[in-house]
C-alpha cells in the first residue's frame, strides 16, 4: 500500500478548521485528496461532477463504512469503502463507472493516517477501473466521531439484457457462491480481540466487477446476485427468499469455508453463515444454467472456490433453510442481537 | 414537520444491533425508513437502485452533514441533507432526479428522533421533486458518533446547452446573488450559543432547483453557479477566481444581508460574507445578460431579494476583492481557523 505524501506546512493532524470551508479545508483538498484521486471530472472541483451520458439504465448505490480498526489484515477502511460500492453496483448487473467519497473525520486524526487511507482508496479505485469524481469532507470534535468514517456512492451502467431482481427467483433455481465465506468478519474480529492465527486470517475484500462481468457474458439471465457482507449469507438470502416468496434451501456440505476460518468461527462461537465476506457473491440462476455459471466462475481467478450451494423450492414461502449433513432440515434465521458491530 | 410513526415492538432507541445486518436492521429499514421514502426504485431493496436511463450528461454529487444541533429554527439535519445534494446538482445545471442516503447513527439515539429526521427528509425530497432510491445505515457505539450523521449523494440530468464551468468566467462578467446571505449560519450559532433574537433568525435552507431552472430557461449560457454554504460567499467566489484566473470584485453596498442577520453578525463578530447560506446561490453571467438574469431571479418567489453584487475584472488574477462603500478596495481571503464548526 503506497500512502500519499503529506506536503503540509500546517498541523500534522486533523483540526476543526479542516472542516470549516476556509484555508485549511482548501489545503487538505488541494494537497492531499485531489492529487490522489486526480481525474478530469474531479479537477474542476465544482459542487458536483458533470459526467458524460450513460447509455443504458443507471445503477446507483451508496455504502457507509465505520469499520474498526481502520487497518486490518488484508485491507483497510479505504479499500473496503471503494469495494463496497463497486460491489453493490456489480450486484445490480452494472459496470461501475464513477464513485463519490464523503469523509467524516475526527479532530486529532493524524494526517498521515488519512493519507494512507486515501492512497489505499486510489489503488482500489484504479484496480476496479472506476474514477472518484466528487466528494465531501467534514470534521467533528474529538470524541464525537472515531477517526474516519467513509461514505461512498457510485453510478454504473446496467448491461443490456440483464434483469437482476429477487422477484424473478422461482422454484427449481440454483444458488451459487463464488468462493469460501466469512474471511472478512473473522479478520476484523481477530484483530479486535487480539487473536493470532497462523497464518493470519486476511480479509477477502476485493472488487467483484470483473468476475461478475465474466458471469454475465456467459449467463446474462442471472436472476439475482448479492454479496454476503454484513449479516452474511443468511441476511442476503433471507431477503431474497422474502422478496421472491420462495424457500431457499442450502446444502450444508456444499458451502465453502476455509479451514482456518472454520476453526476461528468455532473458537469464537460464530456460524460462518452469519459472518461477513467482502469479496464473494451469491448468484441465483435457472437450473439449466447452473453448470455453465459454475464453470465460468471457477475459470476466473477470483472464483476458483465457487460452488453450487443450494436450490430454490416452492415447499415453503419466504424462508431460508439448511439441509444438514445428516439429512435434516432446519431454519436459518436472522440474528436478533448485535453479533458483530462495526464489521464494515 | 410530520414525523414518521415508530411502530416498533423492540427498543425505543438505537442499539448496536440496528447496524448488524440482522433482525433489528431489517425492522428499522422495513418499518421506519422504507415506508417514509417509498418509491418503485427503493422498493426492491437491492444493493443499489436500477434506474431508467438518463438522456443527457450526468451530474453526480455528494454531501455530508454533521450539523449540531440536529434541529434548529427553519430546519433540521434531514432537510439540510436533502437540500445539500439537490442544490449541488442544481449548481451543476442539472435537474436533480435521485438521491441516496447514508445514516451513521450513534447508539442511544431515540428512534423518535430518527423518525422525525426521516419524515423531514421525505418532505424535503417531495418538495424538491426527487426520489430517495437507495441508502445505507450504520451504527456506532455511544461516544463514537454524535446522534445522526447523514451523507446524501445524488444524480441529475444536465440540461442541454448548459455549460457550467468556472474556467469560462472572463473579465466583464457580472456576479449575481439570489438573495440575502448568512441566515443559515446565524440560525445555527444562535441556537448553539443560546442567543435569542426577536423574531428568531431562521435558516434559509431550501431547494434551489426550481429557481435555477427558471434562470437557465432564460439564460442558458450562465458561466458558473455556486451556493455559498460552508465558508460563505468568500469561499465560493475565491475558488471561482482561482479556477478562472480572474479578479472577482464585489460591491459592498450591493450585497444583500437582512437587518436582523447583519445585527447578529456584528454581535458575534462575524463577517456575513464568510457565513453559510443554504438556500441562496451565486451566478456569474456575461454583462449583456445580467439585466435579464436579475429580472428572472427577482420574479421567482425565492429570488425577490436578488442583486447584482459585483463584476469580474482582469486587473488581478485569482483573487476576490471588495470595493468598499468608501470607494476603497480590499482583499477578501479565506479564513484560516475554524470559525464555524459543524454548521452543516
Amino acid at each position: 500500500m503506497t500512502s500519499c505524501p503529506v506536503p503540509f506546512d500546517g498541523p500534522s493532524e486533523i483540526v476543526l478548521g479542516h472542516g470549516s470551508g476556509g484555508r485549511l479545508t482548501q489545503q487538505l483538498i488541494e494537497r492531499l485528496i485531489l492529487p490522489a484521486f486526480h481525474n478530469e471530472w474531479l479537477e474542476p472541483l465544482h459542487d458536483g461532477a458533470i459526467l458524460p451520458p450513460v447509455r443504458g439504465r443507471l445503477a446507483f448505490s451508496a455504502d457507509g463504512h465505520v469499520v474498526r480498526p481502520l487497518f486490518f489484515p488484508g485491507g483497510d477502511i479505504g479499500r473496503l469503502a471503494v469495494h463496497g460500492t463497486v460491489n453493490d453496483l456489480a450486484m445490480c448487473g452494472a459496470r461501475p463507472l464513477h464513485l463519490s467519497v464523503g469523509f467524516i473525520l475526527e479532530e486529532g486524526l493524524p494526517l498521515e493516517t488519512l493519507a494512507r487511507v486515501v492512497g489505499s482508496m486510489r489503488e482500489a479505485a484504479e484496480d476496479a477501473g472506476v474514477a472518484i469524481v466528487c466528494g465531501d469532507t467534514k470534521v467533528v470534535e474529538r470524541g464525537k466521531g472515531d477517526g474516519i468514517f467513509i461514505q461512498t456512492s457510485g453510478v454504473g451502467e446496467v448491461r443490456d439484457g440483464v434483469r437482476i431482481d429477487a422477484r424473478r427467483v422461482i422454484p427449481g433455481d440454483r444458488v451459487l457462491l463464488s468462493g469460501p465465506i466469512a474471511a472478512h468478519g473473522i479478520a476484523i474480529l481477530s484483530v479486535r480481540d487480539g487473536l493470532e492465527f497462523t497464518p493470519p486470517i486476511r480479509s477477502d475484500t476485493a472488487p467483484l466487477s470483473d468476475i461478475v462481468r465474466s458471469l454475465l457474458d456467459a449467463v446474462p439471465d442471472v436472476r439475482v446476485m448479492r454479496d454476503p457482507t454484513r449479516g452474511g449469507v443468511v441476511a442476503a438470502l433471507t431477503e431474497i427468499a422474502l422478496r421472491s416468496g420462495t424457500e431457499i434451501r442450502l446444502w450444508e456440505e456444499s458451502i465453502p469455508v476455509d479451514e482456518a476460518v472454520r476453526g476461528a468461527c468455532e473458537l469464537l462461537g460464530l456460524d460462518p453463515l452469519h459472518v461477513a465476506s467482502e469479496g464473494k457473491f451469491l448468484a441465483i440462476v435457472a437450473p439449466e444454467e447452473a453448470g455453465l455459471a459454475l464453470a465460468v466462475l471457477r475459470a476466473h481467478p477470483m472464483g476458483s472456490g465457487a460452488a453450487v450451494i443450494g436450490e430454490v423450492t416452492g415447499e415453503d414461502r419466504g424462508v431460508l433453510t439448511l439441509r444438514t449433513r445428516m439429512g435434516g432440515r432446519r431454519m436459518l434465521d436472522l440474528l436478533s442481537g448485535d453479533q458483530l458491530p462495526r464489521i464494515c
